[in-house]
This record gives structure tokens, C-alpha cells and sequence, in this order.
């Protein structure tokens, strides 16, 4: 059996989310959506929730791992909550559950996700100019061990193509 | 945003569980995939491989919430895998994402999601005549705090039926 | 280096929990600090908080396993609180925690940890009389699996000297 | 009841630490006895052995709080070891139970433990010169929230009097 790509995306929250960052996070949603991707998101505001719904908008699939023990908190447009009840330690089954993923903005819980992706060696893809964790690490490596270069790509095709490349390479 | 109603199946493990119970729960993934429903399971063997199995071959979607921290112990039926790497301590999130229960045989594994269920107050459905757990636990409280009643059903119809029910009434 | 060993208490939590079966676990808690274990608990109220205080006053060690992500809700008497911030999850943190599990009473939550101490086959004793899972568990196996069968003793220092015996046998 | 601070000491791990990172380890683990605070560590090798042996030998106290299911993994001086079996998702909990955090060296892991003090407002101490991620990140914010600023300190000594300061002031 072939399962369908899971792209996790991850960047700013709700609370600290640009309109710019939300765009992006919607049309990185489409894209994904568009080439038969899964977008997988922790689930809640903000990037979570606008890839969620670029997803929606192009009858795609995605998925909301929540830190809560319930839906409520989950933002509307993901098709699939899981409710984890782990809180932040969400973050590592996020992780777990991507085949790749792509960075937009961002704070230290993204830097988390991103910690978490380069010591599994996942492939990692930053969109340039969107702010903030996506920018800081952008076309480097996390620490000495070089697991995996963090790419980056100047907007949502770019990084989305580069996301489905990496992952067709490594099957 | 009306999501599609998430169904737990659990019991026997592919350690322990019986050709009547695989066929039985294969005979659960297809009812819950012919209602639209998602079959969520913990991706491993037995009950939760033959679940998966059933809704994909009546074009369903299923999904199965692992212990490992990567797809490589999950069944080939599921079509999308959540690796949790929280061991198992991923059958909380398993209950968590179940709008409803359906329990086919099973053991001490199986209890453990099924008290888990009982404190949440989940509707929970015990498949009767299909051993362990659910023959034990059918028609029953699991203590004095009276949560929930588990109900039981005589076939793969039954127990659907009742949980799509129980899920109606509940939203 | 030798380890002291650590004995995990499980029972009644703050709203169910009888003076009979507070008294018990405080018995239990004294008794374990006497041989020098260190007494592990889910760190809140009911047998968790008793055991806590008995360890506390017979100058012993206890440590309290909380599902919250701050000491908040821990009892007064637990000497060092671990927050999980994994919910019930910490169910089975308890469980990997314990050399040997004593059980007191309890609903469907002790329940499922004597379930995942069954399926790790640590030595568990029922203390006969205490009341719910304790007694329905006593002296029989969880499944057929057999892996290990519950032991019952008449009172607190019959459950401690055949807890301490069993870690001595299986070190 | 008042209990013993709590101080967390993060870094290098078993493969990549440094014969200086975990002499400076060592001294801060007797550092904290001194003061009669308890060392909690990921419980593994390089900066986790170290101070938890500097604590042994000051006759101090020590938990180690390891990813894996037993004790199979964790070093020898920890006192009592918690077997979470959550992966590294024990990173999480390891931040919860400090009251402070000390960072000695390190890698991508340490980044992610850093970022989740960071995000709980802990106090956090770098002990600078000790290379990787300590001096990375010594005297800045994580991000643009500014939660904490994250101090550093020279020497052993003066790292582990700020943490204690730190602890005191927030009591």
C-alpha cells in the first residue's frame, strides 16, 4: 500500500500570527491539497489553521493533533481532530507523523517542532521572508551532528514542490 | 463544520486474536465505512489491522494511532498513521479521538482502553460472543461511579448501528 | 549502585475515598518508609495523599506522578512531584516507576493501572478488604495471558513484606 | 511543607560531551547538593552522569527522568529513576519538574528543553563557555514574547547561586 504524503506545517500560533504568514500558511495548505498531500497541523490557531483550510479549499485532507483531551479547542477547518491530551509533548507526534515539513514564522514552540524534525532527520523546508523561526534557521543546521540541512524556498509552490521531492527521494 | 463521527475499534491484538474476531471486526471497518464513518484504531494487528482492512475495502478511511515513533510496525490498511513514540500511553489518545467504541474480544490492553473510555463517558459497544474483554464487560458499569453502561450487540451491524446512534443523540 | 526500591501505591482517589481505605494507605506509606522504599503515587488526594503522609511521617521518601504540568494539585506530603503534563497518560509513567504495585480500593483509573503493571508483569498485591478493584482483582489474573497473578494480603504490612519480597527475588 | 528547589541540569549528552562539560556538570551537581537542592536530569549519560554523580558525591540527591519504558538505560548515580516511556517527549516533563534549568553544552535536544522553559517562563541559567547551545543562547530571548531572558554565569558556583536566587525570589 502507497499512503498519500504527510506534510506537517508549523509557524505561528494564533496569538502572534501576520495576515502575511496566515496567506502563506493557506496557500501552502492548497498546494499540499493540490499534489494529493495530507496536511498534518497541531491542530489549533493561526498557521495550523490556515493550512487547514487552503487544504479545505481544494477538497484536500488534513489533520489537527491537538495538546487537548477534546476537540474544543481545535480549529474548524482541520478534518481529522486528534485530541492527544499530552499537551505540548503534541509537538513530537506532529513531528512523527510528517513525512516533511515546512516552516512558516514561527517561536520557540516551532523552534521545538523543528528540534524535534532535525533529530529525526526528517526533511525540512523554511519559506523565506515569512518571520520570525522560518527566517533564523533558513539554510542552516540545528547543531553539530548535520542530521539534515534545513532547505528553504521563496513561497508556497516552491517549498511544497521541494517537500514532495524530498519525500519521493527518500521512499 | 460538520466532521465525519470517528469510531474506536478495539480488542484482541495480532497476538491473540481468533479468526472469528478478525472477521468480525473486518465486518465493523466496513459497516463504519459504509456510514461514512472513520475508522480509528491503534494500527497494530489483530482487531485493529482487520478493521482497518474492512473499511478500505468498502472505500472508507481509516486511521491507526501508533506506540512507535515511526510508521513501520503499522498494519498496511490504514490509510493514514499517526506515530505517537509515547509507547502505551497512545491508547488515552486512541479514546480521546473516538466519538464512539466498539470493543471485539481483548485483554489486559483492551481494558486499559475501555476503563479509559468509561472515565471520559464515551458510549462504548461491546461485540457479544467475540471473547475476552468484551464478553466480560458487556452489559456492565466498570465501578460505582455508574459513568456509562456498556452496551453489547449481537453482530457487526448492531454495534455500529448503536454507536452511530449513540453519537447523534450526543452532538 | 543499589537502588532503593520504590513500592507504587494505587487506590481510591480524594472523591471516593473511605476513611477505612485513607487509613490503610497511610499504613501502607509507613510501613514501605520502615524498610526504606521510597513510596511512588499519582501525587494527589485519597490512598496517593495517605500513602504520601505515612511515608512522610516515619521520615521516608515519597515521590508524586502528576498528570498536571505544575505541582499545583499535589498533595502536601509528596517529597518530590514530577508534573507530566500528560493527563492520565501518567497512568502508566506509575506503573514503569514501580518495582511492585500495592492496591487499595479504586474505580476504573486503578483499573488501568494495575492493567499496565499486568501487562509489564510487576508484582501487584490486592489488600483484601479495602474494596473496589482491590478486592474484584485479588488473587486472579487479568486475562489469559496469565502473566502474573494478583497477590492479596489481610493488611498493610502483609502487602509490603510480600512486595519487598518479590523485588528482592526478582533482583 | 516546603520542598527542596529543584534544578535541572541540561546538555551535552553521552555522545557528544565534551571531558570539559562534564567536569563542569560534575561541579554543578555538587554545587546544588551543597545547597540541599535535588539535581533532576533526562537521566542518561555525558551532562545528566555528571552531575548526577557530582550530587552522589556530596551526598546529595538525584532523579533521572529517562524516554525509555525501564531502568535499563539510565546512569548509575541517578537516586530514583522515572521510566516514562514517552520518548522524548520526557523532555517536557524533565522542564516541568525544574524549578530552574541549567544549560551546560549541548545539541538540538537541549535547544528543544530550552524552548519549553522558555515557553513555561522558567528561570534559566547558561553556564558560558560551556559550548553549543549554553553559549548560543546565554543572555538572549528565545524569541519575540521576551518570557525570560535566559542569564549566564562563569563558573559552577555562580550558575547554580543564581538558580537558587531565582528560585527564592519566585517563592
Amino acid at each position: 500500500m502507497q499512503r498519500r504524503p504527510r506534510i506537517l506545517v508549523i509557524g505561528y500560533n494564533g496569538n502572534h500570527c501576520s495576515e502575511k504568514a496566515y496567506d502563506l500558511a493557506y496557500r501552502v495548505g492548497r498546494e499540499i491539497a493540490k499534489r494529493n498531500g495530507i496536511v498534518i497541523t497541531g491542530g489549533l490557531g493561526g498557521v495550523m489553521e490556515a493550512s487547514c483550510k487552503g487544504a479545505s479549499d481544494d477538497g484536500g485532507l488534513s489533520v489537527g493533533i491537538v495538546p487537548q483531551e477534546d476537540d474544543s479547542m481545535a480549529n474548524s477547518y482541520a478534518d481529522i481532530v486528534i485530541p492527544t491530551g499530552v499537551g505540548y509533548a503534541r509537538d513530537f507526534i506532529n513531528v512523527y507523523t510528517a513525512d516533511a515539513v515546512i516552516i512558516i514564522g514561527g517561536g520557540a514552540g516551532t523552534l521545538i517542532e523543528v528540534s524535534a524534525a532535525y533529530l529525526r532527520s526528517k526533511p525540512i523546508f523554511a519559506l523565506a521572508g515569512s518571520g520570525g523561526v522560518a527566517d533564523e534557521v533558513a539554510d542552516t543546521f540545528i547543531d553539530d551532528r548535520k542530521n539534515v540541512k534545513i532547505e528553504s524556498g521563496k513561497d508556497p509552490a516552491e517549498v511544497v514542490e521541494g517537500a514532495f521531492a524530498a519525500i519521493k527521494k527518500a521512499s
